[in-house]
C-alpha cells in the first residue's frame, strides 16, 4: 500500500492511541515526517509475506523519555545514521525497515527514514502497541538479539552495542540514553524476512491507521467518535474487545522523568453516570487501570486515554491536570497473551503483585 | 629491546610509583601478563622513532574504578577484543600498541595484548603519569580525537563509541563503564607514528621499569630504596625534582566508588622527625598534597605514596588505616606542564581553587 503525506495524521493518531500513551509526541514525529515527504513522495508499506526469507530488516525505535523529547527536539535524520551506521556493521544493505513497536513517534520514525532513503516499511512491528524496553517486543520472546544494534542522536553522536544478553543491552542501552541527551533513534533487533514473518505482530501499522483516519471521518461527519472508534476495533482479530469503561477528569497527577523513563499516576473522578474514581499507572506507557482500587485492565492489554469531546489519543507527556477525558481498554493480538510473552511483559514483569487477566474476563 | 616475564615485576611496582596510586591494581595485571608470557615469549619494547609514519598505532587501557577491578577480576582477553574490534571499525590492523597512560595495571594491559597477539609495544604513553578521564591525556592536548574507540568486558561484550567531542565521550563512556560492570578494556585516540612522535610522553615505559627495577635492586642489595630510588628518578629528565617530604601513619581515610571513580582522602600525621598533618586527596590517582593545609605538590606533579620501610608504592585502593608510608612528590614531564595541557589537567580541572606552582618552585 501507498503511504502519502495526507494518512500521517491519521497514522500519528492511531498509533498515540494504541501506543497507550507512550512510543514519543506524534505531532512531532508528523512534522518531521511531512518534512521528509514534502517533495511529494510517498513510502510503501508492504505486508510481511512479500518479504523475500533471506532480506535484511531492521526494527527502528527512539528510545529515552517522551519528556525529554517534546523539548529537545530530532533533528529528523538520526534514524539514517542508526540504520546506515548498522549495515555497516552487518556488512549488507537493508532490505525494509519495520516499527519496533506502535505509538507515538515510534511508529512514524522508520517512514521518515523510509522516505528519506527510499526503502518499503514493514506492515508489522514487535507488540501492536509500546512498552518501556527493549527487551518487551515478541522478537525477545521468540528468541532473537537486541544486537548488534546501534544509537544515533541528534549531534551525530553513534554508538554500536554488541552484547548477547538482550536485558544486559537494555541495561546498557539506557545508561548510554542518558549520557546521549536522553532521547535517541535505534537500529537494533536485525532480522531476516522469514524471521519477520515468524515472530512480528503484524498488519499493525495498517490497524494504526485505520484507527486515526476512523475518528477523523467520524469528527468530520459530526459523528460520535468513540462510536465509530469501538465499531472499526470490534471488527479487528486484536482489538475486538475495545470498551469505553470511564469518563472522567484528571484530579491527581505524578509525573517524574527518572532513570531514562517518564514514570507515575493519574487519578480521574467520574462524571455523570461515571461515578467512583479511575487511577492510571504509567511507565512512558499505560500499564494498569483500576476503578475504586479493582483492576479493570493490566498490560499487556491497553488502557487508552481519550479528549472526552474528539477521542484524541492524550500521551503521557500530554496528561495536566483538570483534563476531560474518557478511558479505553483493549485486547491485544493473541501473540501478546502468550505464557511467554506474559513472562516478558505481563503483570509481573511491571512489579504489578498480580496475574494478568483479559479484559473481556474481567467483569 | 625486549622485555621478560622477569621484567614483569618490576614494571608493575614502577608503574603503580608513577600511577601516583590510579591506573588499577598492578598485582593482578602482573598475574595476567605473567600468564600471557607463560610460554617464554617475549614483547617487543621500541621506541617511537622507530615507528613508519604511517603505521597504525592503538593506545589500549582500562576504564573504571580501581575498586572495582580488585574485586571482579578480568579474564585477560578484553584487551584484545577492543583492539580487534576497533581494527574492524578502521579497515586495518595495529603495527603497534601503546599504553594510554602509565600506572598500575593500564601499563601492564597492553603488554598482554602485545603477548597475546604478538604486536611491538610502544615505549610512551600519554602522559607519564595517570589521570581518572579520557581527555586528560597529551592526545587530547594537541587535537587527536578519543574516537573512534572500543569498549569490552569481561562477558565478551563490545560497544563502539564514535563522537568528535572528547568531553562527551569521556560522559558517555562513564555511564557505560558502571552498566558495563564498572571496569572494562578500552582502545581509544587510534594514531598513525608520526602523531606519536609529535603527541606522545616518550621513553615513559623504560622509565617505569628502570624505577620498579632500582627499588627491588636496592631492596635485594640492602641499601635504602628510597634513596636508591631518588638518584634514579633525580637523573632522568622527567622526574629529576623528585624529593621525600612526610614520613608518617594514616590516622583518617575516606574513600568511596562514586560515579564510576574511587573517590577520597588519607590524612597523615607525621612519624620522628616529620611533625605535623599531611592530607592526600585522590580521584582514582592522588591529586595534590597538603601539609597542615599548605599545598607541597599538586596535579599534573606527581604525589606517590610509599611503604615507608620497603618503598613500595601503595594503589588508591590498598590504602589502610594505620598504614605506614612515606609521601614522594616529582616534577613530570615538561609537555605536562605546558599552559595547554594544564588547562586539561591542571589543578582547575579537578576542582582545586588555586595554580599550578611545580613542585622544584614549593618551599
Amino acid at each position: 500500500m501507498e503511504f502519502r503525506s495526507e494518512d500521517i495524521d491519521d497514522l500519528a493518531r492511531g498509533a498515540a492511541l494504541l501506543g497507550t500513551g507512550g512510543g514519543g509526541d506524534p505531532y512531532i514525529g508528523s512534522l518531521i515526517l511531512k518534512q521528509a515527504m514534502a517533495d511529494g513522495r510517498s513510502v510503501k508499506i508492504i505486508d510481511a509475506d512479500e518479504l523475500d526469507d533471506d532480506a535484511l530488516v531492521v526494527p527502528l525505535a527512539s528510545v529515552g523519555a517522551p519528556t525529554v523529547a517534546i523539548e529537545k527536539l530530532p533533528n529528523g535524520n538520526e534514524g539514517d545514521l542508526s540504520l546506515r551506521r548498522l549495515e555497516t556493521v552487518l556488512g549488507r544493505k537493508a532490505a525494509a525497515v519495520m516499527p519496533a513497536e506502535i505509538g507515538g513517534f515510534n511508529s512514524l520514525a522508520p517512514l521518515v527514514v523510509a522516505a528519506r532513503l527510499g526503502l518499503p516499511v514493514v506492515n508489522a512491528d514487535g507488540m501492536g502497541r509500546a512498552f518501556p524496553q527493549l527487551p518487551m517486543v515478541t522478537f525477545h520472546v521468540f528468541g532473537l538479539s537486541v544486537c548488534p544494534a546501534t544509537i544515533a542522536n541528534e549531534h551525530g553522536e553513534v554508538m554500536v552495542i554488541e552484547t548477547d544478553d538482550n536485558q544486559r543491552a537494555e541495561r546498557i542501552v539506557r545508561s548510554l540514553v542518558t549520557a546521549m541527551g536522553g532521547f535517541v533513534a535505534m537500529a537494533l533487533y536485525p532480522m531476516t524476512g522469514a524471521q519477520v514473518k515468524r515472530v512480528a505482530v503484524h498488519d499493525t501499522l495498517a490497524l494504526a491507521i485505520g484507527a486515526g483516519r476512523t475518528i477523523r471521518e467520524a469528527r468530520e461527519a459530526h459523528r460520535d467518535p468513540f462510536e465509530s472508534l469501538l465499531a472499526y476495533l470490534g471488527a479487528t482479530e486484536y482489538y475486538k474487545h475495545a470498551k469505553v469503561i470511564f469518563d472522567g477528569k484528571i484530579v491527581d497527577l505524578i509525573r517524574e522523568t527518572k532513570g531514562g523513563f517518564a514514570i507515575g499516576r493519574a487519578v480521574i473522578d467520574g462524571i455523570g453516570d461515571h461515578g467512583g474514581r479511575m487511577e492510571v499507572i504509567f511507565q512512558n506507557e499505560n500499564l494498569i487501570a483500576r476503578l475504586d482500587g479493582k483492576t479493570m485492565a493490566i498490560v499487556p492489554d491497553l488502557v487508552c486515554l481519550l479528549d472526552r469531546e474528539t477521542a484524541e489519543p492524550i500521551t503521557t507527556e500530554g496528561l495536566k491536570y483538570g483534563q476531560r477525558l474518557k478511558v479505553l481498554i483493549s485486547s491485544v493480538p493473541p501473540i501478546m497473551r502468550c505464557p511467554e510473552a506474559l513472562a516478558v511483559f505481563g503483570p509481573r514483569a511491571f512489579g504489578f503483585d498480580e496475574d494478568f487477566v483479559p479484559v473481556e474476563d474481567i467483569q
